[in-house]
């Protein structure tokens, strides 16, 4: 058949953030905390992962509260409205449900709706994959303000008697507002994954064996229950060294790839603002991309933890507050986790 | 700072869908089958529903095998091959894993490593939510071709004992390829949210309340176990007449959009492929729009109910089976569900 000509949005040239905030939660966490849990001890920790103390959310704070109070200080960072959200994005793997989205939610507590929303799955890469999304709507004009939220509350997911990443672990929630731009202020996203690594960060079991062993509990009704199989609440693992190999082999030639892309070198970067999973992960791939000293690096690790699609807004965030001189640098931020999945930019800091 | 330009990937024009693919789980449930679980009849589910029967995946098939049938179709019918993906999205809320995604698996599975990969939770609107991004990720430059899957298992995520919606769902996955066109195959999006109505389609109770009757059995070791609140496998439930109201009240007036915006009119249409959810909304949109008997309508809950991300590229996939002339027209495609979330365009058939 032959169609009618379709009518599209115009295309923008170009991007931006606009704004970014940011929300730790109350609850402390030391080494000396997590030496309760596991053998392990602060010095060790500190040595190899850099982490002192972890932020953690308690048990009435959920991800949409962290997400909110995050995305209510990006907002007002951009001094855009609400109202003017064409799209809201909350990268989480900690939403305690099936459906709804805590995007639906969220959009409707910061007076957004009816602004489109949706949750996305990409681990420790969710902040960058969210940005690329962002700006590809900006640019396509299926947004014009697009609201990209972090959040995680993995304590909620982790069992604190895990030695392969519970310790590591950490709450909390950053976000950015993206929008139309009079010059480029978002470089070419460099992103990608490999499923066959898809063990190597994984939850110790299905959610569904929880079900099967109700069902079989039901079935055992004539037998005995304690033949029924056992399901506990599933909880995250990892294989530390697999990761902590394939971060500092594969994921500095990624960031180098995103400068390339966008036509800058490392000499012209402001700031670095890599995933916070573990500091010597950071200090290498400052290593590999040979970054001058001049270049500000995100250490934000050291007594917030890992906390996955949170830890490069909530780390920039930091920067620009201790460092306000830094806005309208460039940045190069990239993210990597479970899935295995990454994703990187350069971009112009808000 | 003053930042050095950065360079973007080229803005594309326009964009289309290149092919499409579908999976039909074998297991078939009738209304008998149902009416054996709640008090109910074929005859109130055929005149309420429009539901004949549902296809269900057994106990081994998963919502990555699904997908990854679904998948390797719409390849095949593009002519796409995997290694030229630039993008996968799979659009669930029935992967039963908080992390890693079903994407970085599928894509995997189908060679399209090192392709970006993320799932997204948009439920019954999540296809047409999957179509926006994708949409927007090739007129950016962001990625070439892009697969999108909408894939459900919902059936380990009901109670067959419920009678609010567990009686409408199958599960299924059906999948589109998008990439560059000489001349406008996708329209505006028209998508929104209104989280206030979160309650409407929801699951029973949160996941954490498993965790926390563990937590409770476990502390309870000094006291009496059966004090220990006891938490089952959360399943799904809705409001159906509010469902029923925002769909048949607000959908056609966001259908009504998609088109205006595409500037074309339901005169100009080959065929409306909504959101599977009940025959009688459908039937309702058909009536509010005013579609020309020329226009048509799919109609494929009768056999397969309500697959959320899913329904609407196995109805797609099975009327350009039974109709191969529609292919280069013009269809309205609309999907919409718990959140609430709804989503629509305008798209020329692959
Ligand atoms: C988890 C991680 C800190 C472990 O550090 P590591 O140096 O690789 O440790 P290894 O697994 O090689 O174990 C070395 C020793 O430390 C011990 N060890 C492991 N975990 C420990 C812990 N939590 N506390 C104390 N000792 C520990 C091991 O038992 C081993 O002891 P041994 O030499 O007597 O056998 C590190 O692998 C890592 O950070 N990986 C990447 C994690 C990451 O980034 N994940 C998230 C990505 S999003
Ligand atoms: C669920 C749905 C089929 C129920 O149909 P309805 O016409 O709204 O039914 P009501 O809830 O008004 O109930 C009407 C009667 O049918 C009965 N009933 C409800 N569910 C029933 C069932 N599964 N079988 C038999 N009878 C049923 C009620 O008890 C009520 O009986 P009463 O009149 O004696 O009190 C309908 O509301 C619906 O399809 N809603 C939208 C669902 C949807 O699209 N959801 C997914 C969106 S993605």
């Amino acid at each position: 058949m032959n169609a009618p000509a379709l009518k599209q949005a115009p295309l923008r040239e170009h991007t931006r953030i606009l704004g970014i905030g940011a929300f730790r939660p109350d609850v402390i966490v030391t080494n000396e905390d997590v030496c309760q849990w596991i053998d392990s001890s602060d010095e060790w920790i500190r040595q190899r992962t850099g982490i002192v103390t972890r932020h953690r959310a308690d048990r009435d704070t959920s991800v949409i509260d962290m997400a909110e109070a995050a995305a209510r200080s990006a907002l007002e960072n951009a001094g855009i409205e609400a109202s003017q959200l064409g799209a809201v994005l909350v990268s989480t793997v900690t939403h305690p449900y099936a459906t709804p989205s805590a995007a639906a939610q969220l959009t409707d507590r910061l007076g957004a709706t009816p602004a489109p929303a949706y949750d996305i799955s990409a681990a420790c890469a969710g902040y960058c994959y969210g940005i690329a999304q962002a700006d590809a709507m900006v640019h396509a004009g299926t947004a014009e303000y697009v609201l990209v939220v972090g959040v995680e509350k993995l304590s909620d997911f982790i069992d604190n008697a895990d030695r392969t990443i519970s310790f590591l672990l950490g709450d909390g929630a950053g976000a950015v507002v993206i929008g139309p731009a009079d010059s480029a202020g978002i470089g070419p996203s460099v992103w990608g994954s490999d499923g066959s690594k898809h063990q190597a960060i994984r939850m110790s079991h299905s959610l569904l064996d929880i079900r099967d062993a109700e069902l079989a509990s039901v079935a055992a009704v004539g037998g005995t229950l304690d033949d029924a199989p056992k399901a506990s609440w599933p909880t995250m693992r990892q294989d530390g060294q697999t990761v902590f190999r394939w971060a500092v082999w594969e994921m500095a030639k990624v960031a180098q790839r995103a400068l390339d892309e966008a036509g800058v070198t490392a000499d012209d970067l402001a700031a670095f603002v890599p995933h916070q999973a573990n500091i010597r992960i950071i200090d290498e791939m400052v290593k590999q991309l040979k970054l001058p000293e001049h270049v500000e690096v995100a250490r934000d690790i050291v007594d917030a933890g890992n906390t996955s699609a949170a830890s490069i807004p909530l780390a920039m965030h930091r920067m620009l507050q201790e460092n306000p001189s830094l806005s309208g640098g460039l940045a190069l931020q990239i993210g990597f986790g479970a899935g295995l999945v990454f994703g990187a930019q350069v971009i112009v800091l808000p």
